[in-house]
């Protein structure tokens, strides 16, 4: 894992396991700046989700992390990575093609498999990573509030 | 037009006004729960784009309205219509499926033509009312503040 990856991942765990600190479902993001080659990294912003936390609707990792971000030039976003534990879902998926982020790096897909095949076919880099870390986190919340995380996927329960 | 397509898109034209009259991005979205038929169609939620009133990249007007509406159950979206003065762009279409909103009414598409075709191919209905008053609200905007119009879309601006 290069350094990009080191950095954003890292950061994306991190959400993930403080969303599910606070009772929040643990999928968490980062987007990372690389500019042009040889420029160093930067976190530009963090975020998890926040449906439980702050009674969201749209606040999903991704979309979190990019709202914290705040208003960026365009060609700030295409010279960046997005990072997240889980495979994103279609809106995070075409918030990722709205801003033409060229590449997602995805902690794992076991759990949940978003719009990673709509991403490719738009040219967007897409790489797995088969985190265990962020499986077992995931499966763990999925198991305790099963109702959460259908809602959070638009999936209804079925009792 | 019938009594939910009037008060859904009524609502959503206010919201576009009113963004323009504090300075921002002038779409707007409506989110209506007709149930099961016979039912009086119910307003849930409006909203409109915060790109310049919040420094946000995420609240396009149907996120903003989305958010507004807080946490729902899955059924009640598959029971609703969403409204937007403006062709819905990847982020929100993506949004829309996310949801499996089964029905989207919009203003125009002549100023931006969104995920249309994507939310056709998964069933959603999909009707573009052509309106006069959206189109020049939102041309008369995009002439105003072509960058941050571009900045909303992910499009560089080309001096």
């Amino acid at each position: 894992m290069d350094a990009v990856d080191k950095l954003g991942m890292t950061a994306a765990i991190e959400q993930a396991k403080n969303s599910y600190a606070e009772g929040g479902i643990p999928i968490g993001s980062a987007l990372v700046y690389h500019g042009s080659a040889g420029e160093e990294p930067r976190l530009i912003a963090t975020g998890h989700n926040e449906r439980i936390q702050k009674a969201s609707a749209t606040l999903h990792g991704e979309i979190s992390a990019l709202e914290n971000a705040g208003r960026l030039k365009p060609d700030v976003y295409r010279k960046s990575t997005i990072f997240t534990t889980l495979s994103p879902c279609s809106m995070c998926t075409g918030a990722i093609l709205l801003y033409r982020i060229p590449r997602v790096v995805i902690g794992e897909n076991v759990n949940f498999l978003g719009g990673e095949d709509l991403l490719r076919s738009h040219g967007v880099e897409v790489i797995v990573l088969g985190s265990e870390e962020c499986k077992s986190l995931m499966a763990k919340f999925i198991r305790e509030k099963p109702e959460e995380w259908n809602e959070d996927i638009g999936e209804e329960t079925v009792a």
